[in-house]
């Protein structure tokens, strides 16, 4: 395993950092991560297509990076101290377990290794959250943390979409009372009401129609300013990009899966090959023969072979992971950003709501006021003049006839 | 005839005035109808059970009326100046027709008779402006000018009950819309929002159920304070009343004609004594005889006893017209009285929709600032720290596995 060097600006300069040191190793790993990485995945993600995710770190002169050599490989490794054994001398000392693989992925033991820091503290980040699978209740299958962040997204989705039927049926409601407010408008019961009264009584009618109008006007907003944009944030395209990380993630897990059992299979010839050299050397003390000895070589050149072959699988397992680790922390990144564009949409949208409702009654008390001008000036003297001139029979008294 | 004296006191002190001079007659006429009479029905219809037409002028110490002998007969009486000829005599004279009786009704001639105020200047009353017969537009029949305002208030009672219907419409629209609205704000559709964002929408949906509420207590309102009012002022009785309005000015009306038939029966009878005499007088000029002489005292006596009988008929048809007159001004008023009270009534109930209208667009508004309050609290960051402490499935993050 290589030793690597991370060399980064910051305002306070260049700074450069080998790994071979634990503790240089994690305080290089946060503020690779918290400084140089993360903020790398916000720029892939702000710049490029929505949906994809970003690629593998690459050297960015903007950030200040000056050379990441093989980073992801290394940003989640547990320190190496210098002048380790090999791993065939390894497995003949008794070596204190530190980790724990469950379901292929390689955890440090509770109180083991370098502490962890949050990947972004106090955020609440989905990166630093869904590294365990998900048991279900009964224990019998379990879910990929990333898989509960998915499902969030499609809950998400389908809550959207939820609210969009509602204001469907908000609309549909509208225009039925608009439609029957307009209809009854236009009714003639009491069109014949005469005077004052009768221009008041027209202009109560008139109201309702103004009113159905606002109601109309109101729901064809919901509709355009609510509905719609509800309905259509983020397409069918949207489930199809969820597919993608889903696939390129389970694709992660299933080669680590693999590498891991070539881990397992390399360990097992590696112990085989050990065993078989036991037995050859004590074969060696008892007879002490030259065919022997020349055996006792081969089986400690096969044993070599098998540990080199373990450690180039081990190498390759890390790899892996490091590839699913750094996909993980990218992809939920995405969807951590896609969750609040999501809310601060539906926020958005739901503000539409209460301000086309706030107008709405305020134009609903608009109409009303031409009808409360005109029952202000209904004056039944005047009504009687108007209805008089128009319908008197005579004014002429009779008088007493003559003889 | 009888000489009327009219005593009555006002402001001014007690007046007197006695009714033999044309002009003094007018003026107390105009005085007696202005200040004491219409002020009489005022107070009957005031303090009166309703709807039941005032009874004639009585004494009325609270209004200053010292004595009143038989005013209803002469009211509307032209002057008969003092020393007028007898019927008898007048056939006989050429005499300039002044009067003109038309539907049995007599009316003085343009230009003719003492000039007529009106009874209530400026009011545009109905007792001053139905006193003649409305011939339909093919002159065949006419119809009573009382007929004209007891259609008016048919035509009001009508207006008002469709008014009421109206806003029967409206109740069964806004019942409607509310039950929706209600229903809709019960929907399970995006229920499982979560966080900030899950209790906007669980708001929303609340003061939906809120707004519901508000337009069923507005269409219950409606109801009780609107269509109802409408629907039930003045019940059945309202038209038994005008009913019984008709047929007694009906009667008036069919007995002054029955009166009228039997002036002009009159009429022709001392015309034919007249002739008679006439006839008689020349044949006594011719024959000069006892028994002529004792003819002519007898058709004389004859002709004395038609123009009394005549005399007695107008008489009988003056004071039926005087009776008919007086019922005339007394409903009208009571109808015009009647007209003013439905504006009113109407006016004030419209106007209690109107009311109502702003109220729920009050308390509309006041539905909706839930919403916008915890719309404005929405937080995306809030939302994830509650999801992910839910959901989680690990923070600690996997490690590079070791040989």
């Amino acid at each position: 395993m290589p030793t690597h060097v991370v060399n980064y600006e910051s305002d306070e300069g260049i700074r450069c950092h080998d790994h071979t040191g634990e503790y240089r190793w994690t305080e290089s790993w946060a503020i690779w991560a918290a400084e140089i990485w993360i903020p790398h995945v916000r720029v892939c993600q702000e710049g490029g297509q929505p949906g994809q995710p970003p690629g593998p770190p690459i050297t960015q002169p903007a950030l200040g990076i000056v050379a990441v050599s093989e980073l992801p490989a290394t940003m989640f490794c547990t320190a190496k101290p210098p002048g380790s054994v090999s791993p065939a001398k390894r497995q003949i000392k008794e070596v204190k377990e530190t980790k724990i693989t469950i379901n292929c992925v390689t955890f440090p033991l509770p109180g083991e290794g370098p502490e962890q820091q949050l990947l972004k503290p106090d955020e609440w980040s989905y990166c630093d959250y869904f590294w365990t699978d998900k048991k279900d209740p009964q224990g019998t299958t379990s879910l990929p943390g990333f898989e509960v962040l998915l499902q969030k997204q499609l809950k998400g989705k389908q809550m959207q979409k939820e609210m969009s039927e509602f204001i469907h049926e908000r609309i549909k409601i509208e225009e039925e009372y608009a439609k029957n407010l307009s209809k009854l408008s236009l009714s003639p019961l009491a069109a014949q009401e005469e005077g004052t009264l009768g221009e008041a009584w027209t202009q109560l009618k008139k109201s309702l129609h103004d009113e159905a109008e606002v109601h109309l006007k109101f729901s064809n907003k919901l509709h355009s300013e609510v509905e719609k944009p509800l309905l259509t944030f983020r397409g069918d395209n949207f489930k199809k990009d969820l597919k993608k990380y889903d696939h390129h993630i389970a694709d992660l897990r299933k080669q680590l899966a693999s590498r891991y059992a070539s881990v397992e299979k390399a360990r097992k010839a590696l112990a085989d090959r050990q065993k078989d050299l036991e037995v050859k050397t004590q074969q060696l003390e008892i007879k002490l023969s030259n065919k022997t000895e020349e055996d006792i070589k081969k089986a400690r050149r096969k044993s070599t072979q098998a540990g080199d072959d373990l450690m180039r699988c081990v190498d390759l397992y890390n790899q892996t992971q490091s590839k699913w680790f750094e996909e993980m922390v990218t992809t939920s990144m995405e969807l951590e950003k896609l969750e609040v564009e999501r809310i601060e949409w539906i926020q958005q949208h739901l503000r539409q709501y209460t301000t086309l409702r706030h107008e709405t009654d305020m134009f609903n008390q608009s109409t009303v006021e031409p009808v409360d001008q005109l029952l202000q000036n209904v004056d039944p003297a005047k009504d009687r003049e108007l209805w008089v001139k128009e319908n008197n029979t005579g004014e002429v008294r009779p008088v007493d006839m003559d003889i």
